[in-house]
């Protein structure tokens, strides 16, 4: 199974993007905020990078749409590589497995998050590099620009700007972990910088070439080393046990693929040592994952045999 | 890194005996039984079986000790394999991801346990086989002879006993689910059942081999077929985001592959398509899981590649 | 307002049942047992006993129900009265304020149930009244008698039978503080114990006459001291505020007299040095306590002054 | 035991005194800002003020301490005052019962604290009192300077300055009621009237005359009507169920009155129709109450049988 050609990816994506037009179901778009509600929920599209940077894609797979939480994964690498494990004495890498809010749980340990990819545990992330770079929202930018050759990737001021506006929860996480001596920055710096992370729009093919590092283990596109060998496996394994809220079992068990969604409707995943995935549609389950995203994935590694399991 | 000969797992084997032994800290062995605390948390074995049932070890390989959790991956396959994607009505897939006992999650969740490898996931699923085949504990007992080819595999009656004379929380669980209608059995049926599976007494290559079937996508040793691949996949997929209880994040981090403790100081682990594994030492870390038996299955990764990440 | 005649109880309970059947809404009946479900919801009951024994009472204030929780506090007496302040190691006096079942507080509190009044806490108490007594039902229904002067008490085998029958969530929490070393006797003989109490019918007369020690700052009917006027202060005080399940801040608000109710639909009342209350209607709010009960005290407050507040 | 003369309050007072004198251990002072921890956690005061307006006391009864929580009566009863019923759609009426902070309890319960006296409901009575006066500190401090006489009374910037650098948790408790729409002003503005108000130093005989008006079923001690009667019975049901954190349950075992205790180590309670009483010492136990404060409480209505019960 793991012998298919890069050159049947074309057909495969062809493939699956017919029988997501077949489908009827998409979810919901977020409503929370006026940009994201913007989008038909029945859009879709889907590129597979290669290792190389050759790209393959099918759909809206040059469309630009608000990474979101997909921007927590690079946010992490960005801080592993400056920090390396000091990291993890601020923030665990531990599944949330609640379905209430990670109050709770911040409750419970103290004022650590239990992964990285909750907001709470994102927070902690972007308070420690905007700590250690000055300007974590820029170097996310940059790195984001460099990986997928897109210099035109940038912060959406609109969303940010409704995301400040509607983002009395996340005040509340980082006024809580600050209680706790886990917030180093001023309140609302760091909540400026966080959703600046957020807002960055790009297309499926952006993203997917902006994941290679972690199909390459831990190579930048230029050939420089991000993160090393283990720290590119390490941040897959929490991808796959934490990254699509209370889904990751769900998510493992059709899809079996280190992923990270986010509520514009994206969803990055990674094969080790072969490829990178990203796929939008911006109908979201009750969970917050995209339908036809989901949906999508499960269908490729079924059809391609690329699960790691 | 994926070019590992398996003439070479000998070699890698020796060396992480080696480096075992020269490490100190074991944790503790489990003392809530006395029959569990019988063993030196010191004592150590590993052993890897290739697809074709070649098997190689190194210390107390061949040592049989209470296999314990590790039993819920095989239940968990007899009865996908009787039942089907019904059994998920019954339990879910995903992480526990909490400190306090799943008595909590229960009552979130209505009595449906968060996955098959909780205690009381396990009991559900044992309900379940037990309903399907009349002798939930000796359909599981003829499976493990029939893979690892050693027909003295047994029960131990005295740790069933001890397990039954402790078996309060269990019984809590039972009821608590009962009174859900998640239960089908009567409860003393039910437990006697679950104790009598817990309390198999078997080795490293017992284990390695009968996990044989989910490195092979579902084939069982005598190449009959017990799982299709997918549901091969799936419960590869639930072993790695929820098979060592609050630790799975940790666990995937580490070692990058699916895998299942228990309290007896047994880890079982899959590299799909190429191997299974099973390490040995009954010292404990806090969160019930073998002290050595992490360290060796890290140590392994490393040294092979062979993660799936 | 505290000069109001006990002449007067009678003219304030006429005007209280007028009230009432002029009042449309009553909620449910109980219906997770069939004896519970027999009562029309719009029947009606009250009566007020005087420290000297005199009742004065209005509609169906001489109908037997099901006492079910308003057992737990003579239970607590009669077990306070052998064993005095010991017992409050075993449970606590603290509101549950949980919406939740209190398994959850269970497991926070390592097996101490909060308060003798939540299922839990009752458990502990007829555990260790049965260890005390050898027969803690028995007891139980000796005193009503006694009290009440009402030789026909008894249980009501059908209702005791279908509790058992329904009885899994009290197993589970049973077994549960049985894990923690905090329940004696066997669980099938304390349950046994435990809805033979619950299923006592008795009468608003019959209740409020028992009720009377209370009242009485611990001395029976027959001029014997049960409990110290300290003791039966503190039972007042545990009633106040964990008597009426979810809803004790909400009583107390309304009612400002300590109380308990019982699914069966009656609640007992004390105003402490003056006189004791029973009122039943078996229609349910959906916190448990009778709705016309809970308008009814709250009426009886209103007209005579007689609250604690 | 309701026989008690006004001119025996004096030798009560002058006996605890001595009582307490007598007792080792007194708990902790709080230390989280500098101010509280000031004291010598042994000093001692008491007073008691009739409904006319006469006070007896000893100890240090006329040392101005940190008012702190206790303030939160007042708060409510002007708000009350105000609004009346509709304040109770945004906050409850039920004890917390859960050793947890409330941030757990907001999640279940969509933003509505659970009680005025919790830091969460405190926050969201006085943001209601901000909106109708516009000056929600200034409002309290002119009430309490009215009931006690003491134009003297004042706000302790200092207190209030540390409060707020120490302000975090309330922080986080605001931003996450306003996220669910239950807070109305700027959340610094909020955070400043509600620091400023925990900050008021107040003597216990100050205290116990402002407390008056709860005695009195309503009305202020210039005669006019600050609560009706009804308003008045409910402020003391929920102090009394609801008053001392974590302990109400206990502080109504034992002391049976309606009480407010704040972590400056006062403690306001009241005898309905017959007197109010305040009492100061530093040290606190493990839930915030003044050790010797509650052990004094309890001593009074022992010696005088003024308890509810």
């Amino acid at each position: 199974m793991m012998t298919i050609m890069s050159s049947q990816f074309q057909p495969v994506l062809d493939s699956i993007l017919a029988e997501i037009e077949r489908t009827p179901g998409r979810g919901r778009s977020a409503d929370y905020i006026p940009a994201l509600a913007a989008f038909d929920p029945r859009r879709f599209g889907m590129a597979v990078a290669e290792l190389d940077g050759t790209v393959y894609g099918v759909g809206d797979w040059q469309q630009p749409f608000s990474a979101q939480s997909i921007t927590k994964v690079f946010t992490l690498a960005l801080d592993l590589a400056r920090e390396g494990d000091e990291l993890w004495e601020h923030v665990g890498r531990e599944p949330s497995g609640n379905p209430f809010n990670s109050l709770v749980q911040l409750e419970y340990e103290d004022g650590i998050p239990r992964n990285p990819f909750i907001n709470a545990g994102a927070l902690v992330v972007t308070d420690r590099l905007q700590t250690r770079s000055g300007d974590a929202a820029g170097e996310l930018l940059s790195f984001l620009r460099a990986e997928s050759g897109n210099l035109a990737l940038d912060f959406d001021q609109e969303v940010a700007a409704s995301e400040t506006a509607h983002g009395d929860r996340n005040a509340a996480l980082a006024h809580f972990m600050k209680s706790y001596g886990n917030i180093d920055n001023d309140v609302p710096v760091l909540l400026d910088q966080y959703f600046r992370q957020c807002s960055i729009a790009a297309s499926c093919a952006d993203l997917a070439l902006a994941t290679g590092f972690l199909a390459r283990h831990g190579i930048r596109a230029d050939g420089s080393r991000l993160l090393s060998r283990s720290q590119a496996k390490q941040v897959n394994a929490v991808m796959l046990t934490c990254g699509t809220y209370d889904a990751a079992g769900e998510f493992a068990y059709r899809v079996g693929l280190p992923g990270k969604s986010g509520v514009g409707g994206g969803i990055i995943a990674v094969v080790p040592g072969r490829c990178t995935l990203c796929v939008w549609s911006p109908g979201l389950d009750e969970r917050g994952n995209s339908v036809a995203g989901v949906a999508a994935l499960d269908r490729f590694t079924t059809l391609t045999g690329l699960s790691v399991f």
